[in-house]
């Protein structure tokens, strides 16, 4: 077991911009071919965004003071640049809102503790003043999960793990390592690669989104047929909360009761603050290999991924867009390839050694061959592990000329999926109206079932927010009637919150609340996230 | 989709014995060549059990009569001989009480709810009347599971779940299927089977154990490295509490807030009572081919079962014996052959489809003998398949004859597992003193970690149950002092508690007991075990 060194050079990371995915500058800008469809499809309507004023520091300065006491002047801020990028997460109305010049929700003040004890001195500190807190890593929550509620508190702190981004251990024998909850993706992943390791996950999200944050949301990523979802990886946990230290995760499986690991994962900051997580890792793969396959129809490659899910035979990545996507991605085959015969695309990817990757490969599309699946060759599968995090940046280039883009996903099981996606697809085709473009891939598959995707296109009306908003009302009220999950991947937040009730049930919801008294008893932490307001303090 | 009949003809059960494992006339007597190694090893002393007088029934009349009218008299049972099957579990201080006549722990009444609607209505009358309640499944407990404390309660009533044997639907294509808790692992075998199916969940207990009982104490099989432990298997479930129902599990992953499966996965009975589980399934396997392997040592077998596991190839069943147990093992080579060229006994077992289990023999083996392993063909594997569930009933041998024979489990991460074994195997061979016998197993492996299981014997001193008491102490200690589980499938009852808060923390417990207060407010469930006295009513 080896204490790993701090990192003498984490790999430079792009900034986050207020309004935006990323820099703009690092952006790719909206292809001609891309252009030329929107115009088409919407029309062209140049929309910039404009910058809006931050509200004045609602925080007191003897509070304010108070922290600088404990962590230090420079690690409390209070400046516009440092507020306007810790305000909301990353959704489409997040963007749209932030694009109008609207910061309401931004953070009085923003704290960069630098380690567990400076949380837990933080905790402490808001308790005693009764100021809300809202853990903040990434800062991608495309669910509201960073828009606390203030009313009845002293003032709203933004508490940035940035500088917890340590890998504190490496154990090459139980493969498994000790994480910082702020280590942005690339850094874990950077660090990791320096012991010949991987933790393999790569959402959307990866290039911004922080290990804190995987845990704290059950985040999956695009490789978790063969890695495998966060909440899968992490084997331990070290949590701050403001009834003292958590620490989970003695043994790889255990019947020492109910598994406490499960509540803090999800727990979206509203139990406590994740300073440490322990995941599993792998061997860094040697060789990685992606390839497309090409579907009579989306229920057939559905079926087909269902065969090799049951027989235990999936590859490291595999996704497969529905008709409506696939034909999308083959209008700008310079993004992403294929032919132009239509149908359902897969994409299906090999990771590890050469010879694992030859035996699996040939196991698992010996039997796509036998399944009617028709081999597309490496393009399609190299262009999309090429544009593979490229989604949210186009989606600001959409947003600039008027187009309102946002995506959703569930999960089901096998024999619902089919129910659920005609349901969510036509209530989010009918809620936006003639034009809208509705697009899904299943990306997550399991023995029992699958996730579904969506991805929407209309042309922004007057009122956008109210426009998406009730899209989404229909969507998840079809995705509740017909047996889906409220979210697979994207957590509650407050936009799932709604539903919350029908996922669990009231007396779900009584757990999360009697669970929050007793590890956040002032309620200080992500107040009205995750959990429904009701009778919560 | 289909809903299952109810099974016409399960198959017929052999019944529990009040102080022994099984029915007597179905357990194997000592074979002549144990019986000399017994006479060797501890000298052979007859002690045969005595019937103990039952308590009389401390619930007064007209609340059993109150009981009647909600279940039917038939389904309200004050004889002696059902409640004397009711008493304790089946570890070896349960059975040694058992034996001295020690009835003291006999529940006032044993109920037989016909379903959910029943089971919620018998805790909404032991709320009103502060009854306490044990559920009961097959009453295989070795951790003191179904010890609840009774004072301060107006009785003690045992929920059996026997007449809750259904098999409520079975989805084949998510290949999932509902359970109700009260089947016992045969019975579930059997019903699955009329599908073509099988749970593929096989613990020691296999013959009395339920599927509420898997569930409410987080088992693990011998097949666990192929099919999974208990609390990955289960998608869902429903569970009555004195708040109400919970119905938990809308998809096969989900990150909807923290999983609250996994609080009542491993809640001992002290949440709620679990009145159906929904798992995942597989195909009923058309080949089983278990072999042996012999090792240098136990350390060179348990480095081939942690490459195995980090390749991600294992085979469905592996097992690996230290020194002591497989020259034990060699010793009496009628039962579990072997050779007689000593080192480790290691046995690996392969299921599924012929093909399947050629190609992963293929690779195991080919990995196995790489590693050092040297073949011992097929004899080991199928003696200890033919034996797997026979151990208890060896151990009410050894009772008769006046040997203590008991086990107990831990897991560790890999790079802890030798630190462990060595301190857990000297803590009870000093506790137990000269002559005492030690074995270990490993028999549930994970890319991070791996179970250790350990059994011991020794003659029985003229107080047994505090001999074993002082080796469950020193062993415990040595468990936690060297980062071990305190339990990897066993649960934790009323036996583990004393070290609950060195496994999850003291705010861990906290925890516990705040969900233990939401759900069960008059603490009728289970009082007394899993959580440890403190706060909770």
């Amino acid at each position: 077991m080896s204490t790993a060194e701090n990192p003498r050079q984490l790999p430079e990371q792009p900034e986050m911009h207020p309004s935006r995915w990323g820099d703009p500058a690092v952006a790719r800008p909206l292809p001609d071919s891309a252009r030329g469809l929107v115009e088409m499809a919407f029309g062209i309507e140049e929309s910039p965004a404009i910058e809006g004023a931050l509200p004045p520091v609602g925080l007191a300065a003897e509070l304010v003071a108070e922290l600088r006491d404990i962590l230090g002047a420079d690690h409390v801020r209070t400046d516009d640049a440092t507020r306007r990028l810790r305000t909301r997460g990353k959704s489409t109305p997040d963007l749209i809102r932030a694009r109008t010049g609207d910061l309401a929700d931004a953070p009085d003040v923003v704290v960069r503790p630098g380690g567990h004890d400076d949380v837990a001195a933080v905790l402490e500190w808001a308790v005693r003043h009764r100021v809300a807190v809202v853990p903040f890593g990434g800062g991608t929550s495309v669910t509201g999960g960073l828009v606390a509620r203030r009313e009845g508190y002293a003032g709203l702190i933004s508490l940035d793990l940035v500088r917890l981004k340590r890998l504190i251990e490496v154990d090459p024998v139980s493969m498994t390592a000790v994480l910082e909850p702020g280590l942005r993706g690339p850094e874990a992943e950077a660090l990791l690669g320096e012991h010949g390791l991987t933790l393999g996950h790569f959402p959307q999200s990866f290039e911004f989104a922080t290990i804190g944050g995987f845990a704290a949301t059950r985040s999956s990523g695009q490789s978790s047929a063969g890695y495998g979802r966060f909440d899968s990886l992490v084997v331990g946990l070290r949590v701050a909360t403001p009834r003292g230290e958590l620490r989970l995760g003695t043994a790889p499986a255990t019947a020492a009761g109910p598994d406490l690991r499960q509540i803090l994962l999800g727990s979206e900051g509203a139990f406590g603050v994740i300073t440490a997580v322990t995941v599993r890792v792998r061997p860094r793969p040697e060789v990685k290999r992606y390839e497309g396959w090409r579907w009579p129809s989306f229920a057939a490659g559905a079926d087909a991924m269902r065969t090799l899910a049951q027989a235990n035979l999936l590859p490291t990545v595999i996704r497969l867009s529905d008709e409506n996507e696939t034909a999308i991605n083959l209008a700008r085959p310079e993004e992403i390839g294929g032919d132009s015969e239509g149908g359902s695309l897969m994409v299906v990817g090999f990771e590890g050694r050469p010879d694992q990757v030859e035996a699996r490969r040939a196991a698992v599309c010996g039997l796509l061959g036998r399944l009617g699946g028709v081999p597309l060759g490496s393009e399609p599968g190299e262009s999309w592990a090429a544009g593979r995090f490229d989604a949210p940046y186009l989606r600001d280039s959409m947003l600039d000329v008027g187009v309102l883009v946002e995506t959703l996903e569930t999960a089901a099981f096998w024999s619902q999926r089919d129910a659920l996606y005609t349901a969510v697809r036509d209530s989010l085709a009918t809620s936006l109206g003639e034009g809208a473009i509705v697009l899904c891939h299943i990306s997550h598959v399991y023995e029992t079932g699958c996730s579904l995707y969506f991805t929407v296109a209309a042309k922004a009306g007057a009122q956008p927010l109210e426009q998406w908003h009730a899209a989404k009302v229909a969507a998840t009220g079809a995705i509740v009637a017909t047996g889906g999950t409220i979210t697979h991947h994207h957590a509650v937040g407050t936009d799932h919150q709604p539903w919350l009730a029908h996922e669990i049930g009231d007396l779900g919801v009584s757990i999360l609340r009697a669970i929050k008294a007793d590890l956040d008893p002032t309620g200080i932490l992500n107040p009205g996230v995750l959990i429904p307001a009701g009778t919560q303090s």
